[in-house]
């Protein structure tokens, strides 16, 4: 864990990285352009949120996609300078992915909140519990991660919309450590309570896993496996390794879910977010079948249809992963490795487990729900990708 | 949590507590003596486990149920004065009940190890732990249990052979609390790492849970309801709510499970301990839909025959607990409440997910499996309360 300017080159002043693929200004949802607003703020290059919104609209601020510099971002996913991020490395390719911090439930900045609390929470973290984990995580070496998703899956949580049991098991290793390293017995609690208090926590690290376990799969000649798939709230976009860094994008659908109470579908904003790496890598909505739980929460149907979600993800995937097996499919591996073919073939498109996001700036999370990747990115992919090899 | 002698009315010196119905030494099975030595050897009544045998069998040890003092132990249950204890409250009826905290895995006291390192640890327990516990849950006035075995059936714990979740998260609670109370910080270090690293520590939380539901529903007139299943490694016993504090005994019967390397099915003890409690209030086997991933360790077969034990017990039980749900039973609440006339008709027998002692004393656990409860108990607990009753 160190502020995301030491560790990603380039993220100096007036430059924010976002979710999704590429996208200017005019075009970024309300949430989005919260939540850049925010980060302006928070960043001190403006002195109030519409002062920021202006300096944003001329022009002033660089937007770039977080997966252009080996990051990931839940929801809006803004990565500015000064905050703290994760470093998960991919032990076996020596590669780095970086996420900042899960900030909680409810009005935080990765659902365009950026009122005075989101901002003060963001200082908060950046003041003090990146340090105390960056100290932390130094002094124990780090900590294994692979295992915890595997321990997660026999436990309920789909690692996207479900996390409550990655999130306790992680505060289980970190608690010891942070207890030899904190002096102060209040600020201890405190950091105790914050990670302890937030069953979503593990969704940045299990965010970052899956970006360190798709880099090294980029740029295979003649590969059809999908590296990455990601939403801004205007475009879903999908990169695909025998294709490079090209992006193929396409408007992002509304999921269908559940809403919290006083809210209902005309609040909210289309799907959103870098999460969807964690489907990339077989989780999430390809891992529904682990959690019948997550089903009832977004609104996914039944403990069968939650088995069945995960099963025609088999249609469209290269593979099963062993080390990561479900135990409602009687230790099947987590459908893995989603080829572009197989998905325009079957016309099953990724389904995704994701949080719903208010349409305008500074409300927060409204919902979760059930969403599909957009068919035309993969058609787009094919076609590039048929014209790259030389097929018809 | 208070040391035993002070919360439980004549455990004295040379009384000690134990699993099951009532049973003399002369036909306790090895792990119960060894573990009854080894208590004696920890409370200085001998000086080594020979002359702790002998003491045990010359008769100047009394031996009695954890029952009869609103006590439960797992395995051999062997509660004894200085041994701190967990104090249970039933909110509603006010009763209390008692539970030793959980030693660990492996060569433990409950699985009849008794050798110096053992002593050691129960010391520990003793002198460390539970003084810090018992300041702990004082100073944040005790923590909230219904609501955590909730949780725990949609992360995967059946709560007698998988507490993972359930610890975990009674963990989560209680770390901030001991950061607050433990000045030191290798001590407040050593106790998460302890708690932290054991996957068991809520069974003996959960058994108390048990026994403080089930006490207010003893002694009602005409209930056929089942109020305690518990074994003493050579009889299993039951109680019955009309038919007050009588036991109806029969021979325990052997698990059928997954032993750990090294081991077999004739190492095994027969099925031991108040564990069983957890089943009488609708977990353990009554709860594998819950746990797909417990029925592949203690041998049970697939995620199917995980849901089906647990419907088979619909077939058995006069209700289901609405607060207590099973996800991948779509949220039907887990079945509560034996009633014996249903197990004597249907001649389906209580389903229990147990541990598996050596059977000789010292040695330990060697394995976990699926037993089921004699169906001679019912029937002679119907007899009686038939008889009772007047009918034929």
């Amino acid at each position: 864990m160190r502020p995301a300017e030491e560790v990603i080159a380039g993220l100096g002043d007036y430059v924010l990285l976002h979710a999704g693929p590429p996208i200017e200004w005019e075009r970024m949802c309300g949430p989005l352009r919260g939540a850049a607003a925010g980060a302006i703020v928070l960043e001190g290059w403006a002195p109030s949120l519409d002062e920021a919104e202006a300096l944003a609209a001329s022009g002033k601020i660089t937007f770039h996609p977080n997966h252009h510099f080996d990051a990931v971002g839940p929801m809006t996913g803004i990565t500015s300078r000064s905050q703290p991020v994760m470093i998960v490395e991919n032990k076996k390719f020596g590669n780095r992915a970086y996420c900042t911090l899960n900030e909680g439930l409810g009005k935080v900045m990765r659902f365009g909140g950026n009122d005075e609390k989101v901002i003060a929470r963001l200082r908060w973290l950046r003041d003090v519990l990146g340090p105390v984990l960056s100290e932390v995580l130094r002094s124990c070496g780090g900590i294994a991660l692979k295992g915890i998703i595997a321990r997660g899956l026999s436990m309920g949580d789909d690692m996207h919309q479900r996390n409550v049991a990655c999130s306790t098991l992680f505060y289980r290793e970190l608690a010891p450590v942070l207890a030899r390293t904190v002096g102060d017995a209040e600020m201890l609690a405190s950091i105790l309570e914050f990670i302890g208090g937030n069953d979503q926590f593990f969704l940045n690290v299990g965010m970052s896993i899956g970006k360190a376990i798709m880099d090294p799969v980029r740029d295979i000649d003649g590969s059809t496996i999908v590296t990455a798939m990601c939403r801004n709230g205007t475009d879903f976009g999908i990169r695909v390794s025998g294709t490079g860094d090209s992006w193929f994008t396409a408007p992002v659908e509304m999921p269908k879910g559940l809403y919290f109470p006083g809210f209902s579908e005309k609040d909210a904003n289309p799907d959103m977010g870098d999460s969807t790496i964690v489907e990339t890598i077989g989780l999430g909505g390809f891992a529904m079948a682990a959690s019948p739980a997550v089903a009832g929460f977004v609104g996914a149907g039944s403990a069968m249809d939650a088995l069945n979600f995960t099963r025609s993800m088999y249609e469209i995937t290269a593979g099963e992963n062993p080390g990561w097996t479900l135990p409602s499919l009687d230790f099947r591996g987590v459908p893995a490795g989603i080829d572009i073919r197989k998905v325009v073939e079957t016309r099953i498109a990724p389904v995704i487990n994701t949080g719903i996001a208010h349409r305008e700036s500074g409300v927060g999370q409204v919902g979760a729900g059930v969403v599909r990747a957009p068919l035309a990115c993969f058609e787009q992919a094919l076609e590039a990708f048929s014209g790259k090899m030389g097929v018809a």
